[in-house]
Parts: C-alpha cells; structure tokens; sequence
C-alpha cells in the first residue's frame, strides 16, 4: 500500500534475497510510503540475489555487510549515516539459517557446531546489530527495529528444526535489547511472527507445502502473504505505533489463537473416512 | 496410583456424577492416597447420578449444594468441617454447565442469558468457593485449591461455544482469588487445563470424536486419561507443591506446545490425496 | 496524527465520554484520518457527557445505545449504516464498568449479582455488538473490530477488582467471535491492552496514581497516552494490519515484558533505607 | 519430604556444587524418596565443591562430565547404567554460567563469543544431554527430565544478562526435545521456573539482594526455597504426573501472575514519601 507515513525516515534492511522475500516487499512498501532506505546483506547473498534490481527500484545504495561480523555492522552504521544524511529511524532484521536444516540433520541427533552457527547468524545477529546501532548511536529517538520470527519460538513444529530455538532466542533478545534502548534512548525493538510465507528460504523447509495448506487451514484469515507483512512492517516503522516495544507480534490471519478449525477437522473425517 | 501423599489430609470434591467423571477418580485417588473427603454436587446431580455408589467406596458423605448458591456453600463448609473434624486442606472444583451447547445455540446467535448463567455456573461457582471458604476460614494454611479448566480458555476451538469464555474467567478467578488468599492465609489456587477427556459432560459436545482423536494425534504423549488426572490433582493437594499458586498448569500429554504433529499431516496428505 | 490512513472508511466509537476518553481521542483520531464515524453512548452517558462537543467536532451523529442491550444494538447497527451510507469499516468498543468497584466492595467478599453485572456490561456487550453486527451484516470485509483491555486480565493486579476477570472474558470474547466473524467474514478483532491511562474512568480506581506512577516507571517507554492510544487504534483499523485477528496487543511502553526495572529497584532500596 | 514416590526409580543429578543448590537439595529429596542417583558435575566443579560430601550422604557415585562434551556425555550414559544396573527414569539438568555476567560485562556492550559460550554451557548442555541419552536409549520409558529456568525467559530483568537469552532458548530445547522424545519414547521434558534462590551460583548475579526482597513481597506465598523446589522436582520425577511434558512449570510462590502487589505499593508510597 502507499501512503506517505514513513515520509522523510530513513532506514536500513537486511536480508532481501529476490523479489519473494519479506524484506524485498518490505523495501518497496517501505520507499512507496515515503521513506529513504540502505539496503544490506551477506556478502555472498548479494552475489547469488538480484538486490541490484530492487536497489535501482528503490533509488537505494547497497552495502555487504555479514550479521556475524561486528566490524561490518559498525562499518554499515557509519556508512548508512553518511548516504542517508544522518540517523536512521527504522531497521529491519529479516536474517536466518541453520546448516543443519540446509544438511537434513535430524533435530535429535544434531551437530552441535552447527547449532552454535544456527544461533549465531540468526539470532545473536539481531543483538550485534542493535549493538552496532546502539554504539555509533545510529538510531533517532523512537526509532524502531523489526525482526522476523515464527510460532515455532512458542510451540513445536518438527521441519522447524534448530530454527525454533533460534527464534526462541531471537525474541528473547528483543525483549532484552528492547529493554536497555527503551529506557536509553526510546529506541523500540519487536518481533514480527509471521504465517509461512513462499519465499525462497521459506520454501526450502521439508514438507513445506502441506505444512503452508495446514497454517491456511487453521487461520480464519488466511495466511498473511508477504505483501501484507511489509505493509505490517511499515506500520510497525511509523509513528502510530510510538508505544509498542519488547513485543513478539503475531501476523497470521489468527492462527495462533486457534486451537483447531472445522476445516482441519474435516480433512481429519477425511482422512479417518479412508483408513 | 496409591501412596501416603495425602496422609491426614482432608478434602471437598466437587462434581463426581459418574465413575467416568475426573471428580470421581479424584475422590478415588485421594483416598487412596490417604485422605478423608467430603462429597458434593447440585441437588438435581445428587439424584440423577450415581454419587452413593462413591461415597460408600470412599467412605465419605454427601453434602448437597447448589454452586451458584453462596447459602448452600456456607452450609457446605460448616457441615464439611463437622464431619471431618476441623478445616479442609484440598477443594476440587470440577463444575461446568453450559445452556447454550446443551440447546446446541451457535456462539454467533448466542442467548445472552444463557451465556451469563454459562458464566455464573462454570467459573463464579469457583469465586463463591473461595470466598465461602475464606469466610468460614475453612481452608488450612498451605491448603490447595484446585479447579478443571481446558485451553479453549487460550485458543479457539469451535464446538467449545461459550464454554470457552467461562474456562477464561475461571482461570482469571483462581489468580486473582489466589493473590488474595496466598497473602492473607497462604492458601494456593490453581486451574488444570486438562485434556479432551471422555466423560460423560465432555463427550457431550458435538463432534467430540473426532476432536479427541485430534487431539490424541496432536499429543507425544497422547491425551491425558481421566485417572492420570485424578493423580495429578493428588499430587497438587500434596505438600509436594506447596509454592505453586496462580497457576494454569497444562496436563496434556504435550498438547499445548506442540504446533503441529507428523501424524496430523500425515492426515492432511492423506485427506488431500482423497481430494 | 493525521494522514489519509482511514480515507473513505466508516466506523462507530462507542464510549466517548469526555476530552480524557480514549475513545474520544480515538474519534478525533479516526477522523483526522479521513473517517466519517457515528458516535454512540449509553443514554446515561449522553446526558452526564459532553458527546455533542466531540460530535459537532467530528462532524458526526450521536447514536444512544445501551450495550447491553439487544434491540438498542440492532437500532444502532440499521441506524449507523443509513447515517453512513452503507456498512462500517471499524468499530471501537471502549466500555466498561463494575459496580464492586463503584461501590468499593472487595474482591473477597463481592456482591455475585454485581460482579455478573460488570461482566455483562464490561465483556459480553463486545459479544452483543459482534452479533448485531454480524446479524445485520454491518461490517465490510476486512473490517476492524477492536475492544479496550488492560493486562490484570493476565496478571493480578489487586485494586483493579472484578475487572480483572471482564477483561479476561473481553479477550476471550474477542478470540471466539473472532474465529467465527474471520473464516465468515474476513472481519477481523482484536482487543488493546492499554497502559494506565488518566481517564475519568480510570482515575476513579483507588490508589491509581501510585500504580500509575509504578508503570511509569516500570516502561522502558513510560505510560502510552490516550492520544497514542487513539492513534494504535487508527492503525488497527487501517488497512495495514489486515492480516492481524483474535489478538490481544500490548501498548504499554513495554510494561508486560519487564520483569523489574532499574527505576522500581532504586524505589525498593530508598524504602528499605527507611525502614 | 520424605515418602516412597520415587520408590524404585534411577536417576542422574546434574550440578550439585554445595549445600546451597538446588540440585544437592534435589539429590537428598530424591534419595529420601526411594531413589538410588548417580551425581555428575564438570570437572572443575568436582574440585571446588563439596560434592563428595553429598555422595556419601546419599550413598551415590560420582562421574564427571563436562556438559559442553559429547564424549563425556556419552560415557556418563554408559557409566550411569551400569552403575544404576539399568536405565534411568530421570535426570536433573541444573546447569548455567555466563561469562559476561562473570565479568561484569553490560548486555548492550556484550562479547558475543562469551554470549555464544553462555548458550552452550547453559542451554544447549541440555540439548546435548538428551541426545547422548537417546543415542544410548539410556531413559526408560515414561522418564522424565527437568531443567530449571528463570522468568527472565518471558521477561527482563536487567541484571540477569545474557542467561535470560539462555534460559529462552532451554526451554525451547525442552519444548522441540521434548515432542520428539516423547513420540518416540514416552520420556517427558519440563523446565522449572524457580524463585530467585540464595545458591552460590544466584546469589553471584549483582544486586541479588534486593531483587530477592522485590520478589519476595510480589509473591502471595513468598519466594521458594530451594528446599520446595527440591521436592516439586521429586514431585515431577514421579508417576504422579506422567502427562505433563513440554512444559515450563512457574514454581514461585505466585510472582509469575501478579502484576503488582499491596507490598510492593507500600514501598512505592515510602519511596515517594522521601523524595
């Protein structure tokens, strides 16, 4: 959607990989309301992805910077400030990724090294940027960081993997971080925990595809697509919502205040019907 | 199961109309484990249900008493602490009667007399208990309360109708009646949300079925028997637990956390494969 | 603040009763936005009010509605949409009232009657306005219902009283009928657990300035303002939030996920210093 | 206490350092309650601590094991059966240490290889626990295991660092281990959320003193000591409580669901009084 409510903010996005990615729309439904954005990612995602095109679509600059690495998040605070002409206002954190998901290790019998990078580069990511942040003093008051989680930080879905600690963790740090920045400097940090999306990471889970039709199944509103998390997003960057903070916010068409559907319920009839 | 958990211990049941009723394997498991109880329920229960049976095997006496009365439930307590010799140090709450499911009314052309007796019935009985009790000082020091309650008081489950609201003000009743009593006489409050159980008010619900084997497919553990939750409402009358208080405790044989389960989408296939 | 976020949407606040209301601010809010709202009251709060300021100001018509009661909420319904022009878009339910509080009984030794009243009035009128709603079909696909809460529906807080459990019923309420409303209608509801705020409303709960002051200093944001109250409804009514149902979200400056702050512990030791 | 609940059943404790812990408590309940244990610790805190004392007393073997090592994991399953003449039927998890709250370093200024140390030590030693234990298929069938948390998993508490992270994501652990293990194997996975208790290893967290007093006077029962929290361990190895699994369970006098105390007030108005 487009309106002018994120007119004259700026602001920093991590992880927009292709056009199906969360953070690609998030960067159009961001600029389309009026804000001025820096785009980032990993050094090799921006090899494999076409960030290129969306920056030339967004009139945006493009700087590597990889979330594991402190150096390159404080060389991208000072680098965003210079391009953007001054402190930024809102920042996305839409990181993750866990070997042992990408090498199909079983959840109880995983490799431990693995999990530690799982844990690294999808949640202390968000602490080591916010610090970064926080450090180079790179964020004006009320401005307000958004992370990306799942409902597997709440309740068990096996595919998940080592991704549900790590969103576990994530959110902990938002709460955390939220905290000190809040009373520091009004800065507001939240979690966004969005229904499964069909994006490239996303899809790369087992059994994707009947897990999604199960999650649309369940919420009375659909699936929330990647569109409407950016538009989500961008109001989570506005100032209409100045007072919410150390939140993990559920995106998902009410899935996860139902306990179960008459339309799962009739595929259980289904199923029960064939056995 | 059978111990000296309770050794000395006396005890209200509220709700035992059957041998399939929780209340009833409660009473049972609490004289097994060495306590002395009192049994009550509704007049129209005490005749229609199959109560004496109960109280012959546990050697108990029944006391008639209207929930929604507060004259009833003064007579209750006085006449309980009578026959046991002295104060009680465990009440069962298991009380929940809903006009609106009986009459099968939908929860969106819902009677709203209907839906505040719903309310009065299954959740303020439980404030009429406490205040009863706490104005009578029937209720040992350390003494534990404990009411049934089930998650539709956290997510939706359709045929739940306004069941589901009552199980909310119940659960918000033993905190907030548990704040008050644990400062002022060190008694403790507690709700079991307590899986789908097969028993006579619980398989009245429409679609019961299919809904418990849902919930058997969600669990690791499976549902939760009606006796392992006799057992578990034992173990929190015990000085084993003696600082939880306020508390919905989950006995679900994993129920809450799990988000979805390998054998529900195994159904989803099979249910699409059908399609 | 003022954009075009509500351009072209309708909507109905009830429960404005003077300048301090948040639900006052959120019609001023609604407005400023680019709404054409009806305004509605119990006809007690017509005539002790100042709506017909607040009306003449927002260029609206003031509908008298007792929200407990039926046919006052189907007249409201048939009446708003001939006043609008057609169905609503947005509706803000900000009512509630105990007599147990009123009156100064405590929560130990209440008055029954009472506290199904402040249930009726505080907690079912949000499932009477659903109904009537849904009964007249009055809201257009994805409209935005939302209900005011406070978190004493999750945590005990002991001047707040019965009220505690209305809320926890409101949000409950807000889940079921959310459900139902949501795979029917694409509406969507949610409720908004607010900060204490200087109401008229609020203010009357005894020793309100101190608990105030307490959350002041619990939030790492401070107390969100009714205007930022007004201003999170606006949003919840927009379109950038289609895709959020049967939620309860906290606007508190980040209050319910602060375990302690710094500030309260600095209070706890200047008190020890005392003692 | 002291009954036969644990009658015939093996165990594995975790982390006894001293007198004051909370597993040398748990080992003397358990042992008073039937079981027969063997005691493990990290090597190093074999030589500091006293635990040779607590074998003794409680006529158990000691094997060192250091939880960050697989290997030592692995040999501690097999010494433990054999020892135990068989499986067990439950373990302790009592485990944690961060290095930047041992050095004092600030959350917003952290060391993230420390931080990365912290979750390893901390959360993921569970994780690896129970594999080594599947693996070794050494947890006879309706097991249980038990890791003690903290709230600050669900809320901040500034002084608790980067252990709040930790404890986020062990009880996740338990949640994501604890659906496999329980499909699979019938073995239960709960976590413990205590008081604040005066050990060795909580009374090293700075302003310690006057965070367990705010807790204290927030709790309608007061803190629990590590005594109570001792038998509700025992209470939880039991087969009082087979269906319970995947969860954490708030054992804390009632702090978790009270969201301010008449106590706490009080020392407010004091406070307020001195300024």
């Amino acid at each position: 959607m487009s309106s002018q409510l994120l007119k004259g903010k700026k602001g920093i996005i991590f992880g927009a990989l292709d056009e199906r990615s969360i953070a690609w729309k998030t960067a159009q439904s961001a600029v389309a309301n009026g804000a001025q954005i820096v785009l980032t990612n990993a050094p090799i995602a921006l090899r494999m992805g076409k960030i290129n095109e969306l920056a030339k679509e967004c009139n945006a600059e493009v700087i590597g910077a990889d979330a594991t690495s402190d150096a390159d998040l404080d060389n991208l605070m000072q680098k965003s400030m210079e391009i953007l002409g001054g402190k930024v206002d809102f920042i996305l954190h839409s990181i993750g990724m866990s070997p042992n998901v990408r090498k199909s290790i079983p959840y109880t019998n995983t490799n431990h090294e693995n999990f530690l990078k799982t844990l690294d580069i999808s949640a202390l990511s968000l602490h080591r940027v916010l610090q970064a942040a926080m450090k180079a003093d790179a964020i004006n008051e009320w401005g307000s960081v958004v992370a990306l989680s799942y409902i597997a930080a709440q309740r068990t879905f096996p595919g998940y993997n080592d991704m549900a600690d790590a969103k576990a963790v994530l959110e902990s740090i938002a709460r955390s971080f939220g905290y000190h920045y809040g009373f520091a400097k009004k800065v507001r940090v939240n979690t966004v925990s969005q229904s499964p999306t069909v994006t490239t990471a996303g899809s790369g889970v087992s059994g994707f595809d009947v897990f999604y039709d199960y999650a649309e199944k369940m919420s009375p509103l659909g699936n929330a697509s990647a569109e409407a998390c950016a538009d989500f997003c961008t109001m989570l960057f506005s100032d209409f919502t100045r007072m919410l903070t150390m939140q993990n916010l559920f995106h998902d068409g009410g899935f996860s205040n139902t306990g179960v559907s008459a339309r799962i319920i009739e595929d259980m009839q289904k199923a029960a019907g064939q056995q």
